[in-house]
């Protein structure tokens, strides 16, 4: 089995120029924006390598990246996606921006399930929409779950759209097909629409469904949009590419028509060959995050009781409970700073991230063995 | 002497999976999208495979292309910028727009010196800008000109801004020192703000100084803002990075600071080679589009003189007059219909366009000479 996680030193990876690796100093260990410590899917690494080697950098042409999403949606999820129907973007969030255009006007509120990925409040502002933070349910053993009730009320108050995180960051979650139809049924009650966030869909723990909500026989999934990237999964956030999917029914004819000029021509031929190549990578990609996982629920068990972990079912992402170690409202900065290892900061994610901080996971058992040591000297 | 748009056999280039090579069929020759028929310069090949072999693909951070763009402007064009000054982004035009956002409201007029590039219509539009068509001058034997008196009749009748090409796009033109000098003071005179796009800045023919708009010592320079970027020199549109330049006394606090998010990694780090490494290769470059732009004078001149034809002063564009020989508003149109060779369609950059197409120089000696036999036979 491959384990794309194992044998990248940290010498190695600090040669790398992304933010990962940039943001902090050297005595920083970072384990906070959500890249992967692996080298390239060999796929991946061929396709961008026989690019480079033709000289093939003009303008970004979707190419065959429609046709090998749809046929990678269909293996994986039984998700039938018309090949004619995504459009190229440069990433999810530009794609979610769009669709949120199409479905919501200015002024109108936009529901979130929070703590949810900060760059949502930002593209809601941004457009000069209403926030409405619908907060997930938690308890500190079993973490989070989507709580119906009060998306119902939310949805029930006068909402335009609802900007789904699914699987959910940071929340690790993987929603079931009962949540989704749950969902979709109170999106046609209260006249609401869907805009899907399903960039980290492909990272479901072995065994664990991802349920695309387009893919549900339902209309409010018929109107939805999705946004969907290789970019988490085979770890291609610096080259840019990304699909919106209209669901079969919602209208498109108000998107932008020079998206794609903005997409990348190597995320386009990074994503083609994940897609259509990187299967095997990835499934042993999430045989190591589930080991990954499980280690740090084993050594923050035995060595931080305190903090609230729960090993995440979907992403490479956990959100940390330090509520019960009276670091304040902003942990993080405390690991930082005692510490030398970087988290994202809970209260990036909303008011309900107070007391919170996001590990990523997706490194050699290695360096988060080496995380968990930091965060548990700086807390002592 | 390096000679880049030697060798590349047709063959070759259809491998490319880009604009220029996927958007017609391969009965086509294009010479149409800004891309050039070139392999890469080698340090940016370098620095492309060793990021891939690095697995270097996650967010982008600008690294040290700040550094090496201002030392390459010093270089090249005498140009001090900050280094700390620009802002990264992934392309020219998501940087123009952002900057137009800054000097201007909703409803404002905005000058564009037509005909001019098209996604300058879009942006303004997109922006709910007023566009004010300024023509240049024209004269089918020594092609365009900056015109002044209309110049300061538009930014007389109330502007906000005037969005700069220069170089020009389509019209090839390195605007002189003097000629800006006269801009800038009309730009005081009625409080214009100036944003320059100089993409092209790199381009210019042997001989021909490349001015900043934004390095002269005037006001209208101070409160400037200037989009550069190594992609079209150097051929890396796909990869998207750009950065904006503001000059020192411009307003820079309403930017989105996720500018940057959107730009691409491998555009950051090919740009730092381009800049820093590759002032030979683009020599060499110049040297073959001033030689490729005279066999084009020539052919056209021994087989089609009715054609107005200019060699370009910066960029490898030209613009063909085509008026005089009756094919109508699109000459383009007819010259793929008939000949199967891609122009752009000259009405694209405004109605100034009705009559012309854009030709792209950058390819082999070949390839030019087969454009012009394409073109010569779709109009006999």
């Amino acid at each position: 089995m491959i384990d794309p996680l194992a044998g990248l030193t940290l010498s190695r990876l600090r040669e790398r120029t992304s933010v990962k690796w940039r943001l902090y100093p050297a005595d920083v260990l970072p384990v906070f924006v959500a890249e992967m410590d692996a080298e390239l899917a060999p796929p991946v690494a061929r396709a961008l390598s026989a690019a480079v080697e033709r000289g093939d950098t003009g303008y970004p042409h979707p190419g065959r990246l429609p046709e090998a999403f749809a046929a990678f949606a269909e293996r994986r999820y039984g998700w039938r996606v018309d090949p004619g129907a995504p459009v190229l973007v440069a990433d999810v969030m530009t794609g979610l921006s769009a669709a949120l255009e199409q479905v919501s006007g200015p002024g109108d509120a936009v529901v979130i399930s929070t703590p949810v990925y900060p760059p949502f409040y930002r593209a809601l502002r941004d457009l000069g929409r209403r926030i409405v933070s619908s907060p997930l349910d938690y308890d500190k053993s079993r973490g989070f779950r989507l709580d119906l009730d009060r998306l119902e009320a939310d949805f029930a108050a006068g909402a335009s759209a609802y900007l789904l995180c699914n699987p959910h960051n940071p929340a690790g979650l993987a929603f079931s097909e009962a949540e989704l139809l749950a969902v979709a049924a109170l999106a046609e009650r209260y006249g609401v629409r869907v805009v899907a966030d399903e960039i980290h869909a492909p990272l479901t723990m072995p065994g664990v469904p991802h349920v695309p909500f387009a893919s549900l026989d339902t209309e409010a999934s018929a109107v939805s949009f999705t946004a969907v990237s290789a970019s988490k999964a085979w770890n291609l956030a610096g080259l840019k590419a990304a699909l919106l999917v209209p669901g079969p029914g919602a209208d498109v004819s108000g998107l932008d028509p020079e998206l794609p000029d903005h997409a990348g021509l190597f995320g386009v031929l990074g994503s083609v060959a994940a897609f259509e190549e990187g299967g095997e990578w990835l499934d042993g990609l999430r045989e190591s995050l589930l080991r990954n996982g499980a280690l740090v629920a084993r050594l923050l068990g035995e060595r931080l009781p305190e903090v609230g972990f729960v090993a995440p079912a979907a992403t490479y992402l956990s959100f940390l409970d330090f509520r019960d170690l009276g670091l304040g409202a902003d942990p993080a900065e405390v690991l930082l700073e005692r510490g030398r290892v970087a988290l994202v900061p809970g209260p990036h994610f909303g008011v309900e991230g107070e007391g919170f901080a996001r590990l990523n996971l997706a490194t050699s058992p290695e360096v988060l063995a080496e995380a968990v040591d930091r965060i548990v000297k700086a807390v002592s």
